[in-house]
């Protein structure tokens, strides 16, 4: 068959795109023809009162609104359909709008109301945007591949039906790079999604739309997937939470992917513009007992009870703090969002805070890259093949240029699942080492509860920067289950170069050449925490 | 290198085999020249009343007994070893006795008791048998194969580090077959493990000396390992009680393996002559908290407190039985077993017993079969070839004659976990299905708790027949907890020849013709319960 080529099928993409967000009522205004760099406050400028006010009200507070029909599902949808339209526009996020499905869905949600006097489920009438990755059926599921374009889903993914039943909305899909494995956010299918605080920097990536239309209050509450940090590195790099899930905690049934990792398990899991709308989104989907239909998931609802989040010290929370991989050292504003938060937990009766020593962190890399593409990458060769599309420079990074990538024969594989579990082991032992005592049953207490560290090594990168993905996919590989939350801004006067430093490897010198204060400035800075696997509901602090 | 010829090295693999044996004091008594085919009763004849009492007395009356001090632990060692040493000369299940570094530890045991006055752990004193497969620091480990002969374990298993601690004493290693896949346990290292109620049939595998010396009382508490009844095989054969827990339930790390599947959790699991006894395993091992070394297993101690095991439907406990898996039919002895077991539960109030309609295990068998070597075979084959040994023929079955034995390419792999995932969440629909209603977060509320169904389509078959692995290998492949139970014999009277019947296949026609109830007379005839994943602690009845 006569493929188009690939600037035809993006031009009909984005035309589609562009379609669905003229149905917005009333119009998705337009935006300045001389946009500064931070474009984080032109939503402000250009919505209703009514609609900024909703739009920045956290997910745990809209919810309760609509609960109790304060606010109409209707009115709310539609502030979201207008701000995700103009967050469109503003840094190119969005794949496609569903205005007519949402206003639809939303009116039954407030006449469901109406009627019984009570919300239909825990999301009553909420919107919440997903990434294009995850299947909605009867719509596109391409990966951000040209030749998948017209890939359609046959049935809506497993997380999406529960948070249907729960009572959400959908009404905005969200832009992936090329391949999906870029911590960043570039396809030939809809180009470029900038971060809003500084359109120089990316969004992040691989669910850098999620990142983009969270981070300018286009949504409260968002899906994405991660296998190396595609839900942290864009959340972060917008000043929104996420949560990687460990692996078997959240449904996962019904992605689009180009396959290629063996024993790193993609996990789908929450972003949100608060802390508490992760939470809300956990504890709704694992209400829902997902492990029934998906048999691999672990049969455990949220559990947030006190009991369960205490230390094993019993009162203390003991933090480990990674100041520095040892392989990539991270820029200023990062160390100082680090040292800052680091203090202000030493005043926290209650919290003891200690350093981390990293094990190996460029080993565990090495492990990581040797298995993202155990097919050496021919599966996604042949599909970027077939929509005759270049490869962008951060799939070239990822793909062409991985020093660890081949085709593996099934005893080269085993090799390599073996060596990481026994990577896995001995970074359990470090933790485990921690321990200050014993319990009555001989095992160890008073380790440490949560890992504080960077979630990269400087704020979001300028565009076809984004090379050093150890401070994210390390959690991949080991199967630890992080959150990311925001902390400060980079601030050019304060954060200035560490123009002493010498670089101790090639990626170290090529991140901190990368540093300038003015390149960076207003870009959030975050930081990550770190639990155990299966301690998802640990990584929070008391604070 | 030059090897030796395989038999020279089966030679001096014996030769240490009743080396150790001949430590045993006062000697293993001989056995009769002429011996029955059931030998069953031949241990008590030959033992002093002292120990024939010990080592018929189940492990949790044992332990008692121990922690009380009203049995030391050396005279409770030394019993079982002069049993397990009488096993061998009948049935064939030894490949070394730990005579000299058992009765230390039972004596560092009883002095710990007699000073510190109270036991040492959970496990005080009472002796294990484990499987060769299983790492034991110091010893030959070596998966059945000539080649592994003199591969020496670097360390001890996470499980046996764990019971070790909790105060067990090791004094007995078990046979297994050429490969490790055989449900029968057959290698030429140590020659053919036998039945102990009819040496005509096969002590079942690869778990086969577990099994063996268990059913002799050469042992009360075992540990094997299994991938496709490697467990339940041998347990049932045997008449003992055997449990193949959920995958990353049970420590697993320190095995001696030939690579192979992928996507096929291989699982250790506990093996005793008492139901109580596995749960005194599994209890202990997961006391431990295993998690924290080996990060992929499930953080949940051993749930047995009413709350978690009661039936989702409030009350009623819910039994769907398996009377034939459409494929093979079972033999007339495990019909009866089932029907009078299924009569006996319909009679228990708060029991519901329904039926179960297999859902294409035969398709099944497929997906398993193709994952099984994954490699084509190639590295067993390599092993087979360094040891310069023939295969057997229960090997030759389950790889040279495996019509679904292909190496694989990546691609190839992924095809078919993907289709794997297809058939596990088809097998939990229907289990889905059979809700009764729904409770208040709309979730289904009355299914099925547990499945009753055949361990085998027969009891334990002759030597080099047991080729039908359908009805333990598809829990395997769903990675549903299962564990079995001893319910009858053979009894050629009763169990006569199903005359009438037209054989549906090439396999039934096997498993048919197979069937004289004369050969297969006094076979302890056992069935198999089987409960959701992560829901081990369910498979047991409340009567």
């Amino acid at each position: 068959m006569t493929r188009q080529p690939w600037q035809e099928v993006a031009r009909i993409a984005q035309e589609a795109r562009d379609k669905s967000i003229e149905l917005v009522q009333p119009p998705v205004p337009d935006i300045p023809a001389d946009l500064p760099l931070n474009v984080s406050g032109i939503p402000k400028q250009l919505l209703t009162p009514a609609e900024v006010e909703i739009t920045e009200t956290p997910p745990e507070v809209l919810v309760e609104s609509l609960a109790s029909g304060k606010l109409t599902s209707v009115e709310v949808v539609n502030a979201f359909l207008r701000r995700a339209g103009l967050a469109q526009k503003l840094v190119n996020c969005i794949t496609e709008l569903l205005p007519k499905e949402a206003l639809e869905r939303a009116e039954y949600l407030d006449n469901y109301l109406k009627e019984h006097k009570k919300p239909i489920g825990p999301l009553h009438g909420i919107p919440i945007s997903v990434k294009e990755h995850v299947a909605m059926k009867g719509r596109g599921l391409n990966a951000g591949f040209v030749a998948w374009w017209d890939r359609v889903a046959s049935e809506d993914a497993h997380a999406l039906q529960i948070l249907w039943k729960a009572g959400c909305v959908f009404y905005a899909r969200t832009t992936e790079p090329q391949t999906l494995m870029q911590l960043a956010c570039s396809s030939n299918l809809y180009g470029e999604t900038v971060n809003g605080f500084n359109r120089q920097l990316t969004s992040g990536g691989s669910s850098g739309g999620e990142g983009a239309l969270l981070g300018l209050n286009g949504s409260v509450l968002g899906l994405g997937t991660d296998i190396g940090g595609s839900i942290r590195s864009p959340a972060a790099n917008n000043g929104v939470y996420g949560l990687r899930p460990t692996g078997g905690r959240f449904p996962f049934d019904g992605l689009a992917a180009a396959r290629g990792a063996q024993g790193i398990p993609a996990v789908m899991g929450p972003m949100s513009t608060s802390r508490a709308g992760l939470r809300l989104l956990m504890k709704t989907a694992l209400a829902a007992k997902p492990w029934l239909k998906e048999t691999s998931l672990f049969p455990f609802p949220w559990r947030d009870q006190e009991s369960y989040l205490q230390s094993d010290s019993g009162k203390k929370l003991k933090v480990a703090v990674i100041w520095d991989d040892g392989v990539v050292r991270p820029h200023p504003p990062v160390t100082r969002a680090l040292k800052e938060l680091a203090d202000k937990l030493k005043n926290v009766s209650g919290v003891e805070v200690v350093d981390w020593k990293p094990y190996k962190h460029d080993y565990g890399w090495e492990r990581i890259a040797s298995l993202y593409y155990c097919d050496g990458a021919h599966d996604d060769y042949d599909i970027l093949t077939d929509g005759g599309e270049p490869m962008l420079p951060l799939s070239e990074f990822i793909i062409k240029n991985n020093p660890y990538r081949k085709r593996l024969q099934m005893e080269d594989l085993w090799d390599l699942l073996q060596k990481n579990e026994e990577y896995r082991r001995a970074y359990a032992k470090q933790w485990n080492d921690t321990a200050t005592g014993l319990d009555s049953d001989g095992n160890p207490v008073g380790m440490v509860d949560v890992l504080l560290c960077p979630v990269g090594p400087g704020a979001a990168p300028p565009i076809n920067e984004a090379k050093y993905w150890g401070y994210t996919a390390q959690w991949n590989l080991l199967d630890y289950p992080a959150a990311v939350f925001p902390v400060t801004r980079v601030i050019p006067d304060v954060d200035t170069v560490e123009s002493d430093y010498k670089p101790r490897n090639e990626k170290d010198e090529h991140n901190y050449k990368l540093y300038d204060p003015e390149v960076y400035r207003d870009a959030p800075v975050s930081l990550q925490l770190v639990a155990r696997p299966f301690d998802d509901e640990k990584v929070r602090f008391p604070v």
